[in-house]
C-alpha cells in the first residue's frame, strides 16, 4: 500500500492562548474507504515524535508508518472495514504548521515566536480538518503516548462527535517525573549554542543538544529488562585505551546513533513546543473528565506493565474516575517487556482486544454498509 | 564537631590501565578515635559526586558532612566506639588526583590524558592511604551507590583485611539502563562546546553540558513518588506567555537550580572519568565475588523498595551469589519512598540494621579495648 501525505489548509485558527493563526497547514494520510455517511472513520492520534504517515508504504521515502503493524487490511484498525485517518500536530514539523513554518506576517520563520501550543489546540485543528473531510463524528479516536492524550482531549472537548476511545499508555496529566524529563531534554536543546533563543533556520540546527535529547527520551521508552535483553553489557569497541572513545558499550552506540538519525529528521523548535503541550495538558485540574456525560463515548484504555514512563497507575486513575461517574470504560493491562515502546511494537495482544472492541462498538452502532469480517484474516 | 580535610601524598600508583602516576594525592576525614591496634577503623565510602567530607562540620565552609545523619556519637556509625575515615576518590576533583590535578610531568592539568580510572583502582588508592595511617585490617568497610560498588571492590581486592562489609543501593555490575543514563550525562557534557576535548581548565567549564548532565542525575536519585510528594504539577511562574520562561513548574525549577549550583563544585572531566568507572566495573564478568573464601568477611546488604536506579533486584543479585557459596550475609530490604536517595536521606531503620550489625560483628571479634555503649544514645 503505498500512501501520500496530503496537506490542508485552514484560513483561520484560534488558539487557546488567545492568537489567531492564518493560513494553517495540517498534514494527514487516510487509509480504507470512507463510506457514505462517513460513519466508519477512525481518526489515529501519533506520539510525541510521530507524524501523519501511521500506515503503509511512504511514496517519498519509501518507510513504512510507525503505526503500520496495527494499520491495515485484517490488522486491529481494519482498513477493510473502516477508514482510517491520521494527522501530524499543530507546532510539529512534519508537514503541518509549526516554530520551523513561515509566519505569513513576517515572512520568517516563527521560531520561538510560534504561539504556546496545547493538546486542546492539536485536537481542535484536528477537528476543523475532519470538517473539511466532511466527517461529523468518529466510530473511533485512537492513540499512545501523546496519542492518548489527544484521545481523551477528543472525549472531553467533542463528547458528542466521538463514538469510541482508545487512549493508550498514556496519562490524564504528567507527574513530576515525567516533566522533569521533559525539562532536561528542553534544557539539552536550549544550552546548545547553535539554538540562539529558537533563531537557527538558515544556519546550523542545534543538532548536538536535540540528540542528548532524544538519547534521554530512548531510555525512558524502553524498559530495564528490554534494555538489557537488546543490548546487556555487550561491547562494541575492544580494550580500555582511552577514557571515551574505545571502550564503548553497544547501548551507548544505539543511544548516540539513535541521536544522531533524530536530528536529521525533527526541528528542535518542536520539540520544545511539543513536550511543553504535553507537561501543561491536565485534565484533572481542569475537571473536563469529571464533568463528562457518560452517555456519550466508550472507552477502552490499554497500558502495559513494563511502562514506566506512563505507567499503569496513570490508566487507572482515568478508569478509576470515569468509572465511578458510570462510563461505559473496559481497562486493559498487556503483559510486555518493551517498556513505553510496547504500544508501537508488542501488537498481538493490543490487536486482539482493539478489535474486539471495534466489533463491538461497530454492531451496537449497527453500521451495515461494510461486512464485518471477523476471522477472516 | 569541627572537621577538616587532610592530604597524604602517595609517591608511586600503578592503575590498572598499566599507568604509574607520581604523587598521588588523596584526601580524607577522620572521625572518632583510633585504638591502639587501630582494630576499630571503619571506612566509608562515597558515592559518585561525594568527597571526603562524610560528617561533621567543615572547617572551610561549616557545611556538615554527607552521611552526617549516620556518622558521629551515637549514630549508626558510631564515633564514640569506632575510628571512621572517609577519603575521596580517584579521579574525583575533591582533593584527591584527578582530571583536573597539574601533571607533575608536563606542569599543566591532566585533562583527558588522565589514565582511565576503574573502582579496582580507587580501592586500591585507598588501600595505599591505610598503610599510611597505620591500618591493617578494617573492622569495616560501608558506602551506597558508587560506594557499595568500592565494599564490593574491597571485598574481593583485599579479603583478609575487611572483617565486615556493608554494601548499600549497589550493584555488582551496572545494567544497560544504568550505562545509558551516564552515556547521556558524558554526551551531554561532550557536546558543550566549553569541554574542548577536555582542556579548559584556565577557561570557561563546560557548565551547561554539566548542570543537564546532574538534572539527568537528579531524577534518577528520586523516585516517581517522592518527585510526586515534593513537587506535584505546582507552578512557580504563572500563566502562559512565553513557551518557555513564564510557565514554569517548580520540580524544572529545582533542577536547573541543582543543576547551576553542581558545576560550581565538581569538575566534568572527573564526571566523565568515575561514570565510565562506574559502566566498566563488572565482578560478575571477573568471577571474583564466586571466587571469594565463604570465611572472609561478613555481609550486610541493604537496598530500598523505591530505588528505581539501583533496584532491589541488583543487591539480591549479589546476596544470591554469595549465599550459595555460604557466606555470612545479611540481606534487608527497607520500605522507603525517597528512590536512590534513600541512603541518603532515609536514615532510621538503617541505621537500626547497621548498629545491630556492628555490635554482632565487634562482639565475635571480641573487641575490647572500648566499651559497646549500646542503649546509651
Amino acid at each position: 500500500m503505498i500512501v501520500s501525505t496530503q496537506v490542508v489548509e485552514i484560513p483561520e485558527f484560534r488558539m487557546d492562548c488567545g492568537v489567531t493563526l492564518t493560513q494553517v497547514s495540517i498534514a494527514y494520510e487516510m487509509y480504507g474507504t470512507m463510506n457514505a455517511d462517513a460513519s466508519n472513520v477512525i481518526l489515529v492520534e501519533h506520539a510525541f515524535t510521530g507524524d501523519a504517515h501511521a500506515a503503509g508504504i511512504s511514496d517519498e521515502d519509501g518507510r513504512p508508518g510507525w503505526w503500520d503493524l496495527m494499520i491495515g487490511p485484517g490488522k486491529a484498525f481494519d482498513t477493510d472495514r473502516f477508514c482510517v485517518i491520521c494527522s501530524n500536530v499543530l507546532s510539529g514539523c512534519k508537514g503541518t504548521t509549526g516554530p520551523a513554518s513561515i509566519n505569513p506576517e513576517t515572512g520568517r520563520p516563527y521560531g520561538m515566536s510560534f504561539p504556546v501550543t496545547t493538546i486542546s489546540d492539536m485536537v481542535r485543528l484536528q477537528r476543523a480538518l475532519l470538517d473539511v473531510l466532511g466527517v461529523k463524528k468518529l466510530l473511533c479516536v485512537a492513540g499512545g503516548s501523546m496519542g492518548g492524550m489527544q484521545v481523551l482531549e477528543w472525549a472531553v472537548s467533542y463528547p458528542e462527535d466521538v463514538h469510541s476511545a482508545i487512549p493508550i499508555a498514556t496519562t490524564a496529566r504528567h507527574s513530576a517525573q515525567q516533566i522533569a524529563f521533559n525539562e532536561v531534554a528542553r534544557q539539552s536543546i536550549m544550552v546548545d549554542p547553535a539554538w540562539n533563543q529558537g533563531d537557527y533556520y538558515g544556519s546550523e540546527a542545534p543538532k548536538r543538544g536535540l540528540a542528548v535529547a532524544r538519547m534521554v527520551g530512548h531510555i525512558t521508552y524502553m524498559s530495564d529488562e528490554s534494555m538489557r535483553e537488546k543490548f546487556g553489557r555487550r561491547l562494541r569497541g575492544q580494550g580500555m585505551v582511552d577514557a571515551n572513545e574505545e571502550y564503548i558499550f553497544e547501548v551507548e552506540s544505539y543511544l548516540r546513533y539513535r541521536g544522531s538519525q533524530f536530528v536529521g529528521r525533527f526541528d528542535a523548535n518542536s520539540y520544545i513546543y511539543i513536550t511543553r503541550a504535553l507537561d501543561t495538558f491536565d485534565l484533572f485540574e481542569s475537571q473536563k473528565l469529571v464533568r463528562l456525560d457518560p452517555s456519550s463515548t466508550r472507552f477502552l484504555v490499554i497500558s502495559f506493565t513494563s511502562d514506566w514512563l506512563y505507567p499503569s497507575y496513570q490508566s487507572q486513575e482515568v478508569v478509576n474516575l470515569l468509572r465511578a461517574a458510570n462510563h461505559d470504560i473496559a481497562y486493559v493491562e498487556l503483559t510486555s517487556n518493551y517498556g513505553h515502546d510496547a504500544f508501537l511494537v508488542d501488537v498481538a495482544q493490543q490487536t486482539d482486544v482493539i478489535r474486539g472492541f471495534l466489533n463491538s462498538v461497530s454492531r451496537n452502532l449497527g453500521i451495515s454498509n461494510y461486512a464485518l469480517r471477523e476471522g477472516v484474516h
